[in-house]
């Protein structure tokens, strides 16, 4: 689903991936991630699809809120294990929206 | 592919989208606008996934160069036809990237 965002400026960011082929708890790990993501204070949501390549773009209120969500201490055991077994390569950009616009077909 | 992009600041544009389950030729068009986009000055590669939700970030040295590749004539054509056939919506976020970084495993 498309996030629906407040107006900018707002974070986001854009988490690129690519995975091993080592499962090991990959799937409930990602799904326990999302729902602890949702609860810190600042987050607006993401977005994720996944064809060989993952994009994932979580959205924050502020840099501050990146900060506190990537210090978390469930999520620092989560990227540990993610760069020891899940994923071959990652790349993570931290970016200022700074517009943004939509289209909604008329029903 | 994770794009290999500079150090930031520059600049991204998240594409997120929904298709209807029109296709009209959209897998050629798709190719097309890949293809001619990395003619554009200021472009610096772009990543993209689809498993329902569709997310393409596209990455630019500059506004400006955004701004052309946005009111290129070909690629005008492509979002009047991604309006009236391919999406059921859109939503598109113009970000600064201020900072990054990547991991690789080693072999």
């Amino acid at each position: 689903m498309i996030v629906k965002t407040p107006a900018p400026p707002y974070y986001a960011v854009i988490f690129t991936s690519e995975r091993t082929n080592e499962d090991g708890g990959y799937a409930t790990m990602s799904d326990k991630m999302a729902a602890m993501a949702q609860q810190q204070p600042g987050y607006l949501g993401h977005e994720s699809a996944r064809d060989g390549l993952g994009i994932t773009v979580s959205y924050w209120e502020s840099l501050e809120a990146i900060r506190n969500w990537k210090q978390q201490a469930e999520h620092l055991e989560a990227q540990q294990k993610g760069r020891s077994t899940w994923y071959s390569c990652y790349k993570v950009r931290i970016c200022l929206v700074e517009r943004d616009y939509e289209f909604e077909k008329k029903s």
